[in-house]
């Protein structure tokens, strides 16, 4: 989770103040043409409407190769969710292996405890910290997820995250399965850039701001805005079947995983509690559409998502005690999407099943029954 | 409130324990013939089945008399809301006058910081912890609301809530209101005490054993106990108008305090969350009903009520930050409960307005719009 720093394990709530997520990454690419990246000047930011942009200052470019690199993503984790989702969506399973640590971790951050051993079987480290450490020595900052490590040298090769999906869906095209959807149609991306910059200032990340708010005054602000926010898309989502018209894009990726987080840990852990996802009709209906299609829902732990949240916040939640509820049945009910025209897919097809392996342990979520 | 000692705030939840409530009150009564009392014999226990009783060994019985006793009863404390509402209902406010303590705390509990200059306008007292050392100068235990004090010398005589009310119904006959209603009907008591005793284990005292259970099994368990019951209230509301019939009794008074705490604070702060109150469609309309019933929701402080959960208890919520939500306006919306036959009051009437004085303030509650 690309939130702190997890050598302050804990301390996620600073008295007084707002909180301010760290936005530095290793802003390092995997691109088809490493050349051309090179000399295309300035950074994409993680831009929409550029997606395939240049690099950062500093920042290097590394070339799509099959099989080399593996992606690191706890489950847990919304930012990490996003990749998984994009990289089943898009058939990258063949190219891109997964690596998944377990929920809770302490404040050396993720390890691979729930691997046999406790290692992650392509990289033999018990600790990400060890990867990120074989990339920089004395990396000073947050050991967060998802990362992509260079399985030849150990490293992460980078854990920027916004721009980590956009390079799967623009760099890694020859290894997209067929039927694969195009998550950036280049028509949309003009409007789809101030979306997704909303739902990340406002949702994505404006759950945190109200669940690590050190005041009453920055809480207040922090719910005020993300149901003004939470009020527009309900509005945008009565009459669009997705975010960005009548097929799925990145945006609804990005949306999909907090909302799937919404009630199980927002709602009661961050205190975003005006109402519960499920008293949204046309936001509840659309992820309740999204879990069900298929590279969406079959991504989501249930489990690992409360156990994280409520176990690594300590200063929110000492206890440490995890939530028995909310009942979750009701995300396979009916969602009636249908009639508002469109389909997920648009002309391409759905991912088939997911890899073995690479399953939801049963009951750790509808999807997967105990 | 009456869960805890006070002289340890803060320090709800023992570790690897399950929650236990001190049960021991000061046991005198107030009764309409304290000769009769002192000779019956073996004390009522607060029992249903025998309201009038006798005495507990070493309690003391005294005389009914309008005007003498204060009721010191917080708004916030779902035990003093009881008899606050069990007052209004038998139109006892010219009987017994009533205290206001503020709905947070500090290590000696509650304090009259609501009344002009900090003290209580009749008692003169900053704290009711001075009303229950007048009483007995070492009083060794938590510092409780509901208490009524003996304004003719400040100590207080009682904080037995169950039987608090039991007494408000069977001994203060002769200062009720014309209409009031027969809360404990004699040929229903039979019933209606396994109906209250399981209210009370499970419901009442129930989400307090999920929010300061000391481990995740006390929890687990708590939490099992605690939906069994609703559902099986879920299922007794969904053909009965009120809890023992057609019309309203003690029963409900005491199912109530805790329905209209569910949503804004035992659903998040103590993860009763298998569902919101609102999502149990008898429990909701008839909560709903009860909320629109002249003498239960008029009692309802919404913003005292999550102040006070919020802010006292800092092992569970050390931010003390106080949600915004949940959006409560639905409480009055049509119930529909009609259709089941019978009527709050049945041959009585209800209460009229709110003593002058005695209105919660204008934005915290939808009764009471900003």
């Amino acid at each position: 989770m690309a939130e702190t720093d997890y050598s302050t394990r804990g301390a996620y709530v600073t008295g007084g103040a707002d909180f301010t997520r760290d936005t530095n990454y290793i802003e390092d690419r995997i691109v088809e043409d490493p050349d051309r990246v090179r000399s295309s000047g300035g950074p994409t930011g993680g831009s929409i409407g550029n997606p395939r942009g240049g690099l950062s200052e500093g920042a290097q470019a590394w070339p799509v190769e099959a099989g080399r690199y593996r992606l690191v993503a706890a489950r847990a984790c919304p930012w990490a969710n996003r990749a998984i989702i994009v990289r089943r969506l898009l058939g990258l399973e063949d190219a891109i292996s997964l690596g998944t640590p377990g929920p809770t971790h302490d404040a050396r951050s993720w390890t691979f405890d729930l691997d046999p051993g406790g290692r992650d079987p392509v990289l033999g480290t018990e600790r990400l910290q060890e990867n990120y450490f074989a990339r920089f020595p004395d990396y000073p900052r947050g050991i967060t997820v998802p990362a992509l490590v260079d399985t030849e040298t150990g490293g992460v090769v980078t854990n920027d995250y916004p721009q980590m999906t956009l390079d799967f869906s623009t760099e890694w095209g020859r290894f997209h399965r067929d039927g694969a959807p195009d998550l950036l149609p280049a028509g949309l991306l003009d409007e789809m850039q101030p979306v997704i910059k909303r739902v990340f200032t406002e949702v994505n990340n404006g759950v945190y701001r109200c669940g690590f708010a050190g005041s009453q005054e920055a809480y207040d602000e922090a719910y005020e805005r993300l149901w003004t926010a939470m009020d527009w898309l309900e509005e945008r989502l009565t009459t669009r079947r997705f975010l960005m018209g009548p097929t799925i894009t990145e945006a609804d990726v990005r949306l999909f995983t907090t909302l799937v987080r919404f009630d199980p840990v927002y709602h009661g852990h961050f205190k975003c509690n005006r109402n519960k996802l499920t008293e949204m009709p046309a936001l509840w209906a659309y992820a309740r559409e999204l879990f069900q299609t298929p590279g969406f829902g079959d991504t989501v732990d249930f489990e690992q998502i409360k156990a994280h949240y409520y176990v690594v916040h300590e200063d929110i939640n000492p206890t440490k005690i995890v939530p028995v509820g909310p009942d979750l049945a009701n995300w396979l009910e009916p969602h009636g999407r249908e009639a508002l025209g469109g389909s997920p897919f648009g002309d391409g097809t759905p991912p088939g099943p997911v890899r073995p392996g690479e399953e939801v342990q049963p009951g750790r979520s509808p999807l997967y029954p105990a």
